[in-house]
């Protein structure tokens, strides 16, 4: 081992999970059931801390049940249609729904059984039932009956419940206090301008909102520099006040991470480093007897880790069960590989194709937060497996609601900034109906049209022999598939270079000849099959330029790559420039089509979409508002087979 | 029609929706939209206004992905084991995870593969990629991407995406404010005593607990006395100020409810009186731009009307969708008749009993709150069907989450006050575990298990003939059913009489004698079959005892009617008697068991109520305390077949 190294255990997941578990025992985390008291009507969502018993009875007087008269039942027995009987004003009164009855009175004659006289006497023809239309007392809720159960969360009906039986207070369980320390040097608050080597302190915000959600109160401590003594100070004073105490950041084997070595000098470090990926540096341990979780900085470590270790013990403190996860099976639409020897959390998107549910990566880094964000599932790729196949059967721990994903449009193919504009469409204009593409470039779509598990693939493939788009593509690809083949827009592509061009760049040639460093696509995409026939057309070696092989997968990126200014140009959309501010040299104006396979052209989700671009103004106009685009075919059917 | 009589129209419930649904369009109620801007860290649950998009790119400058050094790739070309490359302090820097990668660099070397030398240098022994380990700029996210559409309800990652990318406000869809003006000159706060005629104002707080679920902004209006200038002048100010106003009680035909015609005078009444039981007066108007909505009085009537024409406005108001009942199907335990003509609601409690899902009506008058309590399930009996026959099948709107419903121990029987007890003790200690008692009277629960709608039935039915308990009627009621008859106490019957015995009853012929009201349990109850077994042992005819048809459900309501005067006495338990402290004659000690097919015995919910009455002294402590019990034989097994 170098000096550098340090060394973190390794520890499975089920063997931390145990470990933890029972050192939450020892000290009684589980049992301490803390509880308040307040307002029943403050109460909704509340856990019971007792079982809540009425305190007087609903009716607490006989009340009448029906708006009529009250009267004692026993002057009616022989009353009957020839036989009506006759009462004064003294023998009954009148009464609405609700009224109480007198002692002497002891039934109830509704409005349309009345027959009233013109001198305010009344006749009746029927007998009547003792009580009839009359609440009795308890008749609803009797003094110290069971209203509601200890651990029950308080609904609106029982806060109804309790007030009718006199309770106005309850006592309820005491929601764990957590507070959470972000420690870095490097943080910044959200709002301020990001310098190089600052990162703005948003996970302490997902961790309260998650955490939040299962049910505790969470307080944000100011993030703590790098700094021992104040990490020590601040834990120490949280260590008083809170239930659970959570540090994030720190606990990676960086030089500066010291979260493991002030935590463990406070108490017990139960686990550090468990065999997971993304969350693998974590540290559980205890302080007395307050549970100190140090979560990994990158966002999606902590937001797992927090998930795999903290939940439980926030439902558990409250007594509740951890709500069971929703699985579902899916289809695989890539492999995912995963090394032996650990658990792999991976974020996926879902939609319904046809009969299948498809699950495909939504991004693996566990910095990528929007990975989290499009993800509508999760799928754990245990530590026997080497990975999942292409097309293999997977469980999904489903993140929305079924009928959220099964509302899923799925496209996959290649990139374009118009997609983003029409998810946005679709879901205001459609509730339910939400986009999901993924950007694997326009081969990468016919694939996945083949295999059945998209409903539209974007493309815009250029055969060199025949100057047209896809048709030819589709043909070799997709030969028995019927399908039609719709125009999305034509595009101008080119070349995306800095701001002003500072290099006057103007053609490949021209970065080819300079040396000037190029940013490229990824194998598949249309992009890169136009960058290379350009090539091919200007008799350039594509490994004179230099970056041929730093790949990027969407318009997006490049267009991030040159204004970052890590890069000299790219191949890409004039959509792209114009929205980062970058200048476009154009080279070439292509077609982008929709593949839509026949079986999906009466499903209202493409319906939908094919609305928006075809007949929809103000999507038209956006689009156009986007830069380098026609729509002078949109919806027109390019081909069809 | 006579002069207290006013016309109710009885629409359908499909039209009323109908006409309710085009009114509200009509005045544009679910296209305002109205929105306010939040801070992004307050803004968890609430729906986007308008798509989100990234300010800056995330990360803004390229950083390193791994603890390391930072060196220009081009400086390893050569690098090999046999030929490492030793580089000096200029041509690299260490950098930990999130660092900022200078411009001079383009790669980080990960620690465990850096050989450091004692002066300082590095040494490596393998080439580098360009941007290996080095996070570029947008990887995660890239300046103006959509990160969330319009209308999503937002998540804490997506607060956590939208400050990593600069976004530190949103716009907000504003949800709707909604004013409940309760009405009624006899309503009191809770916690208040209540007088005869005086009713705890308590709807109101049920109802914004469900609009609140909802979506809604609500505000409670104090009770407005019935006095149609005020009420009109509440109306006009609520009608300025909140998107919906809705009265409470005063929407049915009774002479002091006016709500209908004030309404009225304010604008247009769309629907009043709707073919649904319960909820038939409630009152759907506009007020200018403004939906009126007149609830009826009675709570579940109130409710019930809420979810049918409010629930849609507040969930479309806000853009979103109103999520789908969940339905499952159940079999009716009894039969449930219902008027022809009349869209029914009627509230089941749900249990799972073998293969079958149990529906029972857990009550069903509009002013019984428990009822509502209690339900796990809501069916609607159609306008078209006169009502539901025992076994039949129905769908059922669950009401409460299907685990809990799974999870739930049915006990159909005769009433005891100890089931109250146990209920509260297994929810405590088996959070998942409800017990679900409908108290029927033993024969019924005989019954219940033999059509195999119970895991458990308690029962005390004597036979005269033997001197025995329940045995004679399970050989004769349930002959080829394998099963064990466990007892779960004895207990003191007895006459409940008022406090102090003022009218000194010690027996049955007391009562008889001197023309007491008596006050008797429903037929089938081994309470009613004691008395009768009773009258005829001292020859007393059950027509001599004034009240003997009066008929109560359970013990405690017994006893509520005798403590408030309106019954001198009734037989009961002495549990009852000391809950609700009247005076208790002591008549004879019987056996009460539990009937537990065989079938059951192995089911841990069975394991777990039996287990508390044997073995857990805090409970047969309470058991005790609440008085007349013994357990000495608790648990034994009576019989067994």
């Amino acid at each position: 081992m170098n000096r550098h190294t340090i060394y973190v255990t390794n520890q499975p997941l089920a063997a931390a999970r145990r470990a933890w578990q029972e050192a939450l025992e020892e000290i009684g985390f589980f049992r301490r059931r803390p509880q308040e008291t307040v307002r029943v009507e403050q109460a909704l969502g509340r856990l019971t801390a007792a079982p809540v018993f009425a305190l007087h009875s609903s009716p607490s007087y006989p009340a009448a049940a029906m708006d009529g008269i009250a009267l004692f039942f026993g002057d009616l027995s022989t009353a009957s249609e020839r036989n009506p009987v006759i009462l004064g004003p003294d023998r009954f009164l009148r009464v609405n729904t609700g009224n109480a009855i007198a002692d002497r009175f002891n039934a109830v004659v509704m409005s349309e059984d009345i027959h009233w006289l013109d001198d305010g006497r009344v006749e009746l023809t029927s007998p009547a039932t003792p009580w009839q239309h009359v609440r009795t007392v308890g008749e609803d809720i009797v003094a110290t009956e069971l209203i509601i159960p200890e651990g029950q969360a308080i609904r609106p009906i029982d806060i109804g419940a309790m007030l009718a039986a006199g309770v106005v207070e309850v006592a309820v369980r005491r929601p764990p206090r957590v507070i959470v320390i972000p420690t870095g040097s490097e943080l910044i608050d959200p709002g301020q301008p990001v310098q190089p080597g600052q990162i703005i302190e948003f996970n302490s915000r997902v961790l309260s909102g998650y955490l939040s959600e299962w049910g505790a109160h969470t307080a944000v401590h100011p993030p703590v520099p790098d700094d021992p003594e104040l990490l020590l100070r601040a834990l120490r004073a949280a260590v008083e006040q809170a239930d659970v105490v959570i540090t994030n950041a720190g606990a990676s084997a960086g030089s500066k991470d010291f979260s493991n070595h002030v935590i463990g000098s406070m108490g017990s470090v139960i686990v550090h480093g468990v065999a997971i990926k993304p969350g693998k540096p974590v540290i559980l341990a205890t302080a007395g007897e307050t549970p100190v979780i140090g979560l990994p900085g990158y966002p999606i470590s902590a937001l797992l880790t927090l998930r795999l270790f903290v939940r439980d013990m926030i439902y558990g403190f409250l007594g509740r069960e951890t709500p069971a996860p929703r699985n579902t099976e899916a289809i695989m639409s890539r492999p995912m590989p995963s090394p032996m020897g650990v658990d792999e959390f991976v974020r996926v998107t879902l939609g319904r194709v046809g009969d299948n549910l498809i699950a495909t990566p939504s991004g693996k880094g566990a910095g990528s937060v929007m990975s989290m964000v499009r993800a509508d599932g999760m799928i754990t790729i245990g530590a026997g497996s080497e990975g999942i196949g292409a097309g293999e059967r997977v469980q999904v721990e489903l993140l929305r609601r079924r009928s959220e994903v099964d509302a899923t449009l799925v496209m996959i193919g290649s990139h374009d900034n118009i997609l983003d504009l029409l998810a946005n469409h679709l879901h205001r204009l459609h509730p339910p109906i939400r986009l999901s593409s993924a950007h694997v470039g326009s081969m990468g779509g016919i694939m996945a049209i083949k295999r059945g598990e998209a409903h539209l693939a974007g493309s815009h493939l250029l055969d060199e022999q025949t100057g047209e788009y896809n048709i030819s593509f589709i043909k070799r690809f997709l030969p028995n598939l019927p399908l039609r083949l719709i125009n999305l827009c034509y595009r101008q592509q080119g070349l995306l270079v800095a701001k002003g061009n500072p290099k006057q760049i103007s053609s490949l040639a021209d970065i080819a000849e300079r040396g000037l460093r190029f940013i490229n696509r990824q194998k598949g995409a249309g992009t890169r099959l136009l960058t290379d026939s350009m090539l091919r057309a200007t008799g350039l070696d594509a490994d004179r330029l230099n970056g041929y092989n730093h790949e990027e997968y969407t318009h997006m990126n490049i267009a991030a790559a040159v204004a970052s200014g890590s890069a000299d140009a790219g191949m890409g959309i004039r959509a792209a420039a114009v929205a980062l501010d970058v200048d476009f040299v154009p080279l070439v104006e292509e077609r982008y089509d929709l593949i839509v396979p026949e079986s999906f052209m009466h499903d209202p989700r493409v319906g939908a979409a094919l609305d928006l671009i075809t007949a929809d103004a103000e999507c038209r106009n956006k689009i156009i508002g986007l830069g380098g685009y026609s729509l002078r075919d949109a919806g027109t059917i390019m081909y069809q087979q």
